[in-house]
């Protein structure tokens, strides 16, 4: 079984060596990994082009992949990483299952109240909402509504867990307990 | 030919109103439109449970829908919503055409740049990072590679336009332009 392994690791100085210790672990609880990065970009013209380049491979590795693990921890902001949320809406789309994990407990709720330094009231319909206007989620979930549902409907699980910001991107216990949950289910 | 209407409309204060636009938009080009909403939420236990709902919803319509026009205007930070990052690469998967806006004409690389107030310096291999040391994309797109890559290979395209902040989820002019160029292309 095939796992698409998605997630902003690739951004990171050394996301060399942290995809491949990714990539043991998935091989070490019974998984096949496909990582992005593990295909060699072609040369190209330009930037853009290269940048197609990548979309494509990623693409191409997703649809050999039979379920996905995402990293849902929030990437320069409030919510996860924007191109893990697609790849992870691509999986689901083909009906793959779905894991993930999230290297914070702050929920999307307190996530977004914080972004907005706390000052959130609720409307007349007694939705909470900031003072921009805009609802905020309350759903007791890690991120918007659709990662959630995703991974839940497909009998997957989000992983929390409170990890200090220099390991932010570094721990692997999240990931590590998704591969457990998995092989269980399917490997047994 | 069913478009599904993806984007953080939905948080509007004025949803309803603004999502109805978008609908009479879009039937004005020939377009069916499917929209979040559309249905009604059923009564439920918890706060999670009613975010489940909307999320299975919201993934019924889109199996019934054609194409996706997902506005990828930057929601609270640097980056598009996450929600319609996931549905659009939910369409994406399905092989569905896929058209986007951004009410900004500044490109991703612009944004994070801005986002670690101009601190970017290239790596010993030529490749920006901010002073947390993530490498930030250069591709000359609109938001990270997969999304504007999913778009692309589907033959749609991101239309940005320069919007003032007060009419950023409320300017309709990129979202028509998707429109038309979605009528030029299957209904003629």
């Amino acid at each position: 079984m095939k796992v698409y392994l998605a997630g902003p690791e690739v951004f990171l100085p050394n996301a060399r060596e942290v995809l491949d210790r990714k990539i043991a672990l998935t091989r070490r609880y019974g998984f096949t990994p496909i990582s992005p990065g593990d295909l060699e970009v072609p040369a190209t013209d330009t930037k853009r082009s290269k940048g197609l380049a990548i979309s494509s491979i990623n693409e191409r590795l997703m649809l050999g992949s039979d379920m996905i693990i995402a990293n849902l921890t929030p990437f320069r902001g409030v919510a996860a990483d924007v191109g893990t949320a697609f790849e992870l809406g691509f999986m689901c789309a083909r009906g793959c299952p779905a894991y993930a994990f999230s290297n914070t407990v702050s929920d999307h709720f307190a996530r977004v109240a914080r972004h907005y330094d706390g000052q959130i009231r609720s409307d007349t319909e007694n939705r909470p909402r900031g003072p921009d206007g805009l609802a905020v989620e309350d759903f007791d979930m890690v991120d918007n509504l659709m990662l959630d549902g995703g991974i839940e409907v497909r009998g997957g699980v989000i992983v929390t867990r409170e990890v200090e910001a220099a390991g932010l991107f570094l721990d692997h216990q999240g990931f590590e307990e998704c591969l457990r949950m998995a092989a269980t289910r399917f490997l047994r």
